[in-house]
């Protein structure tokens, strides 16, 4: 393409409105426009990123066995009424009437069209497995959309329905979209990783998402720093210590400590680390009253986690302070395991210790030299806090440090939720009626060209891995209007880089170069090949990738342009 | 692709509310599945159609110069308010309200928000022309959807929108796309004509509708049986003779035609034929009072140009009856030019008649031998009429006949009605500020896919044009189970055939042949292949291609097949 014919909208000015990178760099390369809050138009530049993300998406979809499809995006109400959700969709869902007053959404997810579709034309076991998938725009209506294209209302996304006779083979075509996934997102060139978005009551594998690594995340990740672990932060489980408890080797010794509170203060004062003291958190009970929590000094409670117990009221809920003083007798800040008045429940490594210092449930004191069995009873020890960095990976590979990533995926076993709910049914090898275990499978495709650019940009704009760049390599003449020698030399190139089907852009807009290589930079060209005088008295193109500090000096020839762009 | 991992969901059974045949064969061939009243989805083998449709149109846009983008399909109010349209679209935009109450609306098509693009990047004469192109879902909320894709509410199309500098720049673009659609229809295989959709006030090459020849078709065409004219019937021109009216040879004489009314019984009690029979319309004046219109016996009136008269009423009205008896002094059945009490025009052809029969402005009388300048005043001659089957083309190449049409695509010179009411403007070469021309260009995706079923289908299915089917060519292997040279020679043929880029599709399923070649005529393969020991104990394959009447015995290679497939 030549920029003669593809107009640029370059500006060198950071938009006002724009938070994040990725959102000022969209907007500054000419990647796309603001239509109104969480409505944007892709300019050409950005929609060629867009299909390429496309082309690879559909290419592993097809690969791994997914028919594509596509369904409406405005829904009749009854099907949403049927599963149930046009009440539990909040305000997210944009509802409207047509012109005879009937209720329709714009679709913010399929499962419920799908499923209608399923019922027409699938009555037998012969015809399962099956697994479609649509490319296709849906709407959310974000409170506050936000972003640019990260988090806007109207968007592009890669979703699919899959559709078993068990839960076997649905946790078989679960690893299947896992695997194509990740092939999608290596294609893709970007640092990834699979993340566990639920830990809990319907089993680890059910559920995980795929991020993009990048510093500004909105979500925290625990990963293991040589290991394949990765959970949401809230989700990473904790394992026990694998080593037994020491022996108690202090006596219990009850300590004056006026004023001091907080577990930081109380280590300072009595000169012991917060990884020996014992602090008690006093929630709500499941059935009234309340329940004391133990931590040790320095873990943060995991909220999810401890609602879980049921013993505890969930969702979480603080105990009220003059409860608690009431109860315990004393300030929120003197509590401890010894003497207890309320059931207590600690997590694995507050249980782990011996010769702790906790609260003496006495103010302005606390208990040094305490062994739980010996001082107090041996509480119930569980994974009840949020995994820190430096913790061993829970699946034994290495320890643990936080990274932020960009949701760009999401794998999900959704078992019989939906089938059940719509009437799904197919006969089995028997006769019988059996409800399909369902999964689903989504790709954010214009929150992943974002997400893209967060992960990888430097000062002078955006910096594309080869498959997604709107294009691999831009030729920039110098003095094209002057000399023969440097138009003959591009349009050779240009013709024969096109001839092997390289997506390549010539800036023949006749600028000088400071503003070809600033435009090339800010939009995200890969590689950039310069054609002047000077290196062609020496038979050389200067060579430079996006990344690279300085350019390099090759042949001046096609082949040796294609070496360096390997392809 | 095999049908064992591509489910069909074939029926043989007509749907009940399904009125036209694409709708019948697209849902019993299971290309497409209604989710609601004019809402559909298109299942994995409909989706393939359409993506062919969609390839070559991008192909062709791309290759006409036209830069494809992307924009929302939810549009601020805002943008329509500025345009006037928020005010003069009737029901069919699809409006609501987001979360916030703002209003918005579903887009049924884009010239406001493409203006609003334009003028945010664009500010030279020097950025244009230039041309933008979407292939995108729209939303018209039609009153009564009908005839499944044809006109549903949801549907694709690709849109395209131009701008310039001038009108000559405009004229030149609007050819440059009339060639690059003529292209495309051309391409997909479909027979079809250009056809002058408005003769009228701004110009006849202003715009013109690309229509699918078709039986079933909504709009009635008039064609040249030997030329390219064509036009929507109402927008036909009619021309003037080219001879000269013959010389007066009859006295005028006043016959009694008792109870004789209309032209027909004129002129069979007085035997002349309709030809020779001037009558008279009278309808409201602009500025009240009667005009009469003269139109030979066989003629109908085209209201729409008879409106266009300055001294007509627009639209058009028939005078009331009474009005007409109090003006004429006799019934309708008996007006005519002599003595015509109110202003008068002529069609060409009732002006160009000499010796004619006419009422004589006296109840149950007409009169004969009648002659313009002679008998009553020379009227004013214009096009006042229908175009008629057998009628001289207007182009002068050959004779008029009628054609039934489905309008696929559409090329406008819009001028600059959008681009004055949404205030763009770019500085010309002398630095004067300049209201760009605009043109717009769009092709019904959706709606193309079921016309070609209108134009190309018979009693056992659907039969696509090569370059839309959803495969190419259909496997259909006997007895596969039972013969281990039938699936050697079939899976051979499949692979190879594959691995030349052949879009192929194998029977695998194990279907008796009557359901096999059933479910191919009925999807519409263009090719099938069938491979049985009986044939290759010859070393032969049966072909046949979906409109031939009967199969043929070919050479059992991948060779000879794709000899066949003219691939």
């Amino acid at each position: 393409m030549r920029l003669s014919k593809f107009p640029l909208h370059t500006t060198k000015e950071t938009p006002a409105d724009a938070e994040v990178v990725s959102h000022q760099l969209m907007l500054r390369a000419g990647y796309i426009r603001k239509l109104g809050a969480g409505l944007y138009s892709w300019l050409p530049l950005g929609l060629r990123v867009l299909q390429r993300i496309e082309a690879v998406v559909r290419e592993e979809m097809n690969r791994a066995g997914s028919l594509e499809l596509l369904m409406p995006s405005v829904h009749p109400a009854e099907l949403w009424q049927e599963s149930g959700r046009w009440q539990q969709m909040g305000e997210e869902m944009l509802r409207f009437k047509d012109r005879h007053q009937n209720d329709f959404a714009y679709g913010p997810t399929h499962e419920e069209v799908i499923c209608h579709h399923f019922r027409q034309d699938f009555r037998s076991y012969k015809q399962l497995p099956v697994s479609f998938y649509q490319v296709q725009t849906k709407f959310r209506d974000e409170r506050r959309p936000r972003f640019g294209v990260m988090r806007s209302r109207e968007f592009i996304m890669k979703d699919a329905y899959s559709f078993h006779m068990d839960k076997d083979d649905l946790a078989r075509e679960y690893l299947n979209m896992r695997e194509a996934y990740t092939r999608i997102f290596t294609r893709l060139g970007v640092d990834f990783r699979v993340v566990k978005a639920d830990s809990g009551n319907i089993g680890g594998a059910a559920s995980e998402e795929f991020h993009v690594l990048a510093g500004s995340g909105e979500d925290l990740l625990a990963v293991s720093d040589s290991g394949p672990y990765a959970a949401n932060v809230e989700a990473a489980e904790t394992l026990p210590s694998e080593q037994p408890r020491a022996a108690a080797t202090a006596a219990m010794e009850k300590v004056s400590t006026p004023g001091q509170k907080t577990c930081e203060q109380v280590s300072k004062f009595l000169d012991v680390p917060l990884t020996g003291k014992v602090k008690l958190l006093v929630v709500q009970g499941a059935e009234g009253g309340l329940v004391a929590i133990a931590l040790r000094g320095d873990h943060q409670l995991n909220e999810i986690k401890a609602a879980r117990h049921p013993a505890v009221a969930s969702p979480l809920r603080l105990a009220d302070p003059a409860d608690v003083q009431r109860v315990f007798g004393c300030e929120v800040g003197y509590l401890g395991p010894v003497g207890c008045p309320v059931p207590l429940i600690a997590d694995h490594a507050a249980a782990a210790l011996a010769d702790f210092v906790c609260g003496a449930n006495d103010n302005d004191h606390h208990l040094r030299g305490v062994n739980w069995g010996r001082d107090c009873a041996e509480p119930e020890s569980l994974d009840l806090r949020m995994i820190a960095e430096g913790d061993p990976s829970p699946d034994g590979q290495g320890a643990i440090r936080f990274v932020r990533g960009i949701e760009g995926g999401h794998i999900f076993q959704l078992g019989r939720k939906y089938s059940t709910a719509m009437g799904l049914s197919v006969l089995d090898d028997k006769g019988a009626s059996v409800t399909p275990e369902m999964g689903c499978y989504g790709i954010g495709i214009t929150r992943l060209a974002a997400a893209v650019i967060e992960q990888s940009f430097d000062a002078a704009g955006i910096i594309w891995p080869d498959a997604i760049a709107p294009f691999r390599v831009i030729l920039c003449p110098i003095g094209l209007d002057k000399s023969e020698t440097v138009r003959v030399a591009v349009e050779t190139l240009y013709g024969e880089l096109l001839g092997t089907g390289v997506d390549v852009l010539l800036d023949d807009r006749g600028n000088r170069p400071g503003a070809m290589f600033a435009d090339a930079d800010l939009i995200g060209i890969p590689h950039r090949i310069v054609v002047g005088d000077k290196g062609l008295a020496g038979q050389q193109f200067e060579y430079k990738h996006r990344r690279a500090d300085k350019a390099e000096m090759i042949a001046a020839t096609t082949a040796a342009v294609l070496e360096k762009l390997g392809a």
